[in-house]
């Protein structure tokens, strides 16, 4: 019993040191928040596009450069949605323009546009009651965001089925287009996109995004006038399947090279901005963690690997064949990390597992954990690309503070200035020390 | 037993239902963020100034059109330092202009400036080393804030000598001057001010801070040309105190009107920015804590007092004129609680006390605290206005993270701007549920 004691109580001391200078390291040198600067003048990064394998083959380069042991590009196909040239919306009564981004997915309105009356409701209940007026009008989903939650996914859970649902519930009545208010934190004039979704056997109608402050301009001139008419036109199209790839990068474990603890993000964004909170950060965060073991010269004892998902925005397909691959693959996928909350001051962890045990350990490591500020490892949701590894001992989530994150989500607020490099680099250290931990001792 | 177990179960119940409502009222409504934009427009607001007056005159106002019971100022004398007309710092061999502050209380320079050669230390140990070297020169503190320090705080806590001492230091060895890299976590130009001291027995000699940026252009260049000589121009002057005030308000208690929950900050700012982060933010914080018993009709047991207390920055003396009035008065301090680590996603408070049951009990209330993302209470400092007041039960520090408040700290990036009102209003309904669960439950 003496001797495992003093063996761990080494092992404590030592593993401290280590979290220690991974700290110091990470905020000091700031690499990461320079290699996130440089992948922000690429742009965003929207699934098959150019700009995003322009992204691809940066990171595949900057991962050589960085002297992993493997890196690998992993072939997919993926959706290609393109928004084409500029939408508008106009309030056609008063030659009002609206400040407007079509929908991830949505159709095009005819060349001319769409002219209609708009009718507007809080959800879909408020749609079905008034389902009579809805014939050949755009609904107006003007939900807000409740920012009384303190827990601003929460909020945006609360709002987002009128974004994905709202053109097919329209449809269903009749409606010609949808028009919802942007679901963010922030009250400016900067629309927020994100993915909707059709259902073969219900008409596509085409769908977009009002500014926040817009959005109150429309809604307050309804009061008055609840005849108005919107012309909106919107250009996008989906064009065939694209060949993409996810971006991976590892470094071999020195004792149990099979067994894998990954880090990742993913590496789409949507098209305006330039996807850094959602989730460049993310992506370079989980490259950074290998940078500072190649820094640090530590050696893990297991592999630690970065994945570059692509396409988590509109379709997970870049998740889907690493899973694929990984459920195949001999080797143990021992802890997957996701990365897609922001880059803002690290709290927690949060641990998708039903194992008590398995908490329990990864709460054991806090008095180390804590250099980086995490204050806490709780059950909860990990992420929406780990999740997909079907065979993965622990599927973990990254969790920093959430104050902020709604302000960027999906806009062109969402850029390399919105990011704080401290706040950026605890993160890559927060997962820096849990990935040291997992190699060190497993699970 | 069995009833007083119904009865805490009840009281749990009732404080859950309270907390929330703060903290939806308060992220919903926004109007202690409003009211600090409204303070924001009135600009800085250091001790004796014109400004600072027009502050306390607005504060005085607004509670008393918020219907506090009791609204009043406090009289007290402050030191009043004057910066004068703008600074200027230029490396006469390269013609190059520096930005630069002077450091408050600083002396001025003679009106054609001081021309000398500058010599760059580390800190005073370095000084000391070359202490043959410094007659007639100005002595550059170059050694920055440590970014490796997770705790920002602390980073500024170990550079933040050279500022306060510096001139004390390098005038014992004959220097003329002292300029100082600027302590702060942002690589910006934007000098950070703050105040530095004298010792009357040894030689007043005029102190400024560097740009960031600027102090590293210094650096190299001193590198290449150690006989560099810098023209350091500061009209900066001491004028006799000047009359000020504390603003106080309060909520009377309805059963214990004579014990007191404080909640307070300072309202004396530098004289640059806007004294937003520091600390206008933490005296809104503290008077929307009343400002939301009042909107929610939440007759408090114990009186909520919060008090602006004016020249924290260069003096204390308002906090000293409260404490001297508290220190005799027939009421009882219960908790007093200092918002003045700015307005950022809350994390805990510190209690400043020996006692381990008023620490216990405070940490009994973490599941009603955690409504506003407080996540503990542990033994730590306060604040430097409430500390001065002897005989409080408790002292507390109200804890926010701290990653960016060092980018703004004694600075032009101190703006209105730099507050999110998420974060600032989670603080607010932080400290007011502190304060609610203080005077219905005492200590």
């Amino acid at each position: 019993m003496q001797d495992t004691t003093k063996e761990n109580s080494a092992n404590i001391e030592e593993q401290l040191k280590v979290a220690q200078l991974i700290v110091e390291t990470a905020l000091k040198e700031r690499k990461g928040y320079e290699y996130l600067r440089e992948l922000s003048v690429i742009g965003p990064r929207l699934s098959g596009s150019e700009n995003s394998m322009k992204a691809i083959n940066w990171a595949y380069e900057k991962m050589n450069s960085l002297g992993f042991d493997k890196v690998w590009l992993q072939p997919v196909m993926v959706p290609h949605w393109e928004r084409g040239k500029a939408e508008s919306a106009e309030i056609i009564d008063l030659k009002k323009k609206l400040s407007v981004l079509a929908l991830g997915g949505s159709i095009a309105t005819p060349p001319q546009g769409i002219n209609a009356e708009v009718i507007e409701v809080k959800d879909f209940e408020e749609l079905a009651k008034r389902k009579e007026e809805a014939a050949g009008k755009i609904i107006f989903f003007s939900r807000a965001l409740d920012q009384g939650q303190i827990n601003t996914m929460a909020g945006y859970g609360g709002a987002v089925d009128q974004r994905v649902d709202g053109a097919v519930e329209a449809a269903k009545y009749g409606a010609v287009g949808v028009v919802i208010r942007s679901i963010t934190t922030k009250y400016d004039n900067n629309p927020h996109t994100g993915v909707m979704i059709y259902n073969d056997t219900i008409p596509k109608i085409p769908a977009a995004a009002l500014g926040y402050l817009d959005s109150d301009f429309l809604s307050n001139e309804l009061k008055k006038n609840p005849h108005l008419k919107l012309k909106l036109k919107l250009n996008c199209q989906t064009l065939p399947d694209a060949q993409s790839f996810n971006v991976i990068g590892e470094i071999t474990g020195s004792e149990y090279p099979d067994e894998i603890v990954l880090v990742g993000g993913h590496f789409d964004s949507w098209d305006v901005g330039q996807g850094m909170h959602d989730d460049g950060a993310g992506c370079i965060q989980s490259l950074e963690v290998l940078d500072l073991f190649k820094r640090l010269n530590i050696i893990p004892k297991r592999t630690i690997r970065c994945v570059f998902f692509i396409n988590e925005e509109n379709g997970s397909r870049g998740a889907k064949e690493y899973a694929n691959f990984a459920d195949t693959s001999n080797q143990k996928q021992l802890a997957v990390i996701e990365s897609d909350r922001g880059a803002f001051t690290p709290i927690g962890f949060y641990a998708e597992t039903d194992s008590t045990e398995i908490v329990n350990k990864l709460q054991s490591w806090l008095p180390v954990l804590e250099k980086a500020n995490i204050e806490w490892v709780r059950k909860g949701g990990s992420g929406v690309d780990v999740q997909k590894i079907k065979n993965a001992t622990v599927h973990i989530g990254y969790v920093p503070d959430d104050q902020r994150y709604m302000d960027f989500h999906h806009s062109a607020n969402d850029v390399f200035e919105a990011v704080h490099p401290r706040e950026f680099e605890l993160g890559s250290a927060a997962m820096a020390i849990l990935s040291y931990l997992l190699s060190e001792e497993g699970l």
